[in-house]
């Protein structure tokens, strides 16, 4: 099984009916290709098509190869000024754009977000492009906070385990100031703690969504989120959101490169792997050259 | 502490401003007033308000008496065609209403119910008339799936303490037929383990939505619901509800006597809340007479 | 150039990937077939493809033959309760039920029709499944606005020439009763003067629906219709309507037998087209047998 | 009557029951203030209330004095960021917010705008803070473009005399580049032949928004922009805008000043008015003191 999701490469040959991509053309790859034919495919929401092949997700191959074929429809071209390890990011950036449409992130929008690993950073990049008024972050790491502070977080929220849970609802209100709550929780961090705070945090009317992925089961303060009407959402990789990653990337707003913080050759592989395995670090790119 | 705020009324008096009531109109009242300034208010989710006063909801009293004195925006006429008995369960029905609106039931949906009791029922007739394909209700009485097959269900599921969770899906995919699942769910029992099966019944992309209350922590299939893109909502009383529900009622084409169990004069109240708690019937009665 | 693009059809064969159809299966045959890859296709609106093939439209031949080739999912198999001349009526019904989906008629909707042809009387009877409470039809010919009202509309308003634009506004208002206005308004005659009044007579914030198709350009009330925030659409075919509007024929409520004023087969194919040509009555069948 | 309602001030005095407000504080006005109790207040779109009383809209007065009286939750408290002169322009930035957010400029979107007068910049500075990825302006006036340029603009068009409409529409093109079109066109100008234009040039399936007042009556190519299916929207005022241009301007990512052409004493109004009135410049400030 080879991996590799998470991808930017060279054109190196193209079919004769495509009309947007040409030999030498650097793109990133949405490496999850639909059957463009079912009725989640027909209706627009083809991340949710059944017949979904994507790389690195059995029984399909991943790009840790020198040469793959893939739909010219799904390869996006990027400009000059976005070079292949921020072309490689495209794909993560998507998953936190595709969070941020589907939880309506615009301008004025108060934003949580738990969870200040790569998810959780890119979200963070993403929700200022759209708008975003006042966006905090929390996380148990404060070496992550910080960089969430640099990269533009207004203010973080480090999570110990003294903090009860009420005191730490009561920290997320005294973040964002007046007695306000955000009006929109993005969940990044797949921690079960976290699932709970989005929905005990955000305020009435407002959206959580759960983008990391935690445990099968969750006990929920449901009630209390139905009777407030916050609205649960959930994200899946993404939808017609590279283009709009794309066209973040290139606006040259968003620090992608921050978020590199190892590189290695093809050759080594499989130590790229360890580290990211490890945590050290966010983004680990590896380069595979002819 | 006055009890009631499922009612129906005579107009006994208006103030000088009040356009759409005269003396003698017979009205449903909306029963939670708003307090039409917040922001909540201002942005059309009244149902939200802080500061909102409800009938029988501490500090305030009910409607159990012979006159009371309600905001006339609030006040809903009904026309000769809709008894006051029916106009009575107007509140409830624009609980149903609210639900169906809030979760997008229109023409075509498949839905599943899952609780036959008056919200239940009440989900079900509005679910048809906001034009349902097929509707499935599940309970744990039979004797209430037989009055939800008589005022409309398509079918119904009664869950046995023998079904384990998966045997339940099963069952519900196989309602819908074709490997198809329900494109939205209503949970109206309050129960624990409908709240979780409305999250693995209902179809990726489709929506599940809390309408009874059950406990404040409960453990869900959240992981699984959120990678399907399955939109929770919950449902908060109503908003703008009463107008379509007066407009259902006037249809003629639901019975909403079905539900009416039980009567009672205004002297024997007591035994009337007595049978409410039984849990025997559906709606109990109280009339009020000068 | 071949004719015929509103069909229902005979399975005769099918590919080795089909399994929603099989030989002998009745279908309604959805006639535009779009080219499933552009990014209108990929977003869902893939009425918008600019490749999209239709059946009579050039250079595509139409189905007034007895055997042609269609892609599998877009023929929709029909019940036995809907018979083959109800099968025809699937594609102008599915016009229908674009323009109300897309103007959002539902429970509690006050609707305008201004033309009583037969868009006009499908979009009555599509109003009505989506629950609208009041639907008004305007038109010239007294004889169509009888069948409408026969068929469910509410009220009926005979447009003569006597009457000025101001008139006929005041008529509409008058027709909703209470000084209300319609929420939704639906085009369906091509003519100027009525695509002046829905944008004049819908309520403001209401929804104006351009359905049938006149001249290139008209003298349209602009600045007023905007200052009130009537949103202006226009509806092209259909997208995913095929599903509901053959459950809407299943249901039973809905009376498209009455649409079909004319019969023919298909060896007096000529005779058909000038009866309809002649714009006497209102739906012409012609059954093609072998 | 007194005019005046694109307006900041200090606050004098407030009601026991504001909690938002105290003496001293600087806000902006929101002009119109609705009914509260109506049922388009009920549901969020109180601009469209009819007892709406807007400052210097008869009979109310507008706010050229040195005090007047304002329901404190049409008040917005600005940040010491934001100075006198900008908070004024709160008004007109709102126009700009509404707009945008009605027509659902977001990150990515391609945007048209016709008319590079003072609502036309607002609108650049706006459809920019929404994450406009491309925005292209045109006027009859190529000062105006150029000060558009300098303030965002990523390209601009000058319309002449000369040019037909085919050509305009092609320009159009051209400068999306790629056979692309404008996802959402925002009229700013009044002119007939920009109502024209943004229909023509908006592509299939995208918006176009009548924000500038024209004449009553203005041919339209209505049958061309229904049958690509273009929304046709128009903007009246604003609502629940304020505090996201209070915002905007507070994130000094706008260069409001940059529309402050003139600076008048109240004793020189007169003066103020005629060069308003001239067309010289672009807003036009007043300042009242004590």
């Amino acid at each position: 099984m080879i991996l590799g999701h998470e991808t930017s490469a060279v054109v190196e040959a193209v079919g004769c009916e495509v009309k947007h991509l040409k030999v030498g053309d650097r793109v990133a790859t949405e490496p999850a290709v639909p059957c463009e034919r079912c009725s989640y495919c027909r209706s627009g929401v083809y991340n949710l098509c059944p017949d979904i092949a994507c790389h690195a997700t059995p029984p399909y191959h991943g790009t840790l190869v020198k040469y793959f074929l893939h739909r010219a429809a799904y390869a996006f071209k990027v400009p000059d000024s976005v070079d292949n390890e921020e072309a490689a990011m495209i794909e993560p950036l998507s998953v936190a754009v595709h969070s941020c449409k589907r939880s309506g992130v615009t301008v004025g929008s108060r934003v949580l977000i738990t969870g200040a690993g790569p998810i959780g950073i890119y979200t963070l990049m993403a929700a200022r492009a759209y708008g975003a008024t006042r966006v905090v972050l929390t996380d148990i790491n404060e070496e992550r906070l910080k960089l969430a502070r640099e990269l533009g977080a207004d203010q973080t929220i480090l999570v110990t385990k003294e903090l009860s849970e009420e005191e730490l609802v009561a920290k997320v209100k005294e973040a964002f100031g007046d007695g306000e709550q955000p009006d929109i929780s993005l969940e990044c961090s797949g921690a079960p703690s976290c699932s709970r705070l989005v929905l005990l945090a955000t305020k009435s009317g407002g959206v959580a969504i759960q983008v990391g992925l935690g445990p099968p089961n969750v006990s929920l303060p449901i009630a209390d989120a139905a009777i407030r009407e916050v609205t649960i959402l959930g994200a899946f990789r993404y939808k017609d959101c590279f283009p709009t990653a794309v066209a973040m990337a290139a606006s040259g707003k968003l620090n992608l490169k921050a978020l590199a913080s190892h590189r290695f050759d093809f050759k080594d592989c499989l130590e790229a792997y360890k580290v990211a395995k490890s945590g050290a670090g966010m983004k680990v790119i590896i380069k595979v050259t002819e």
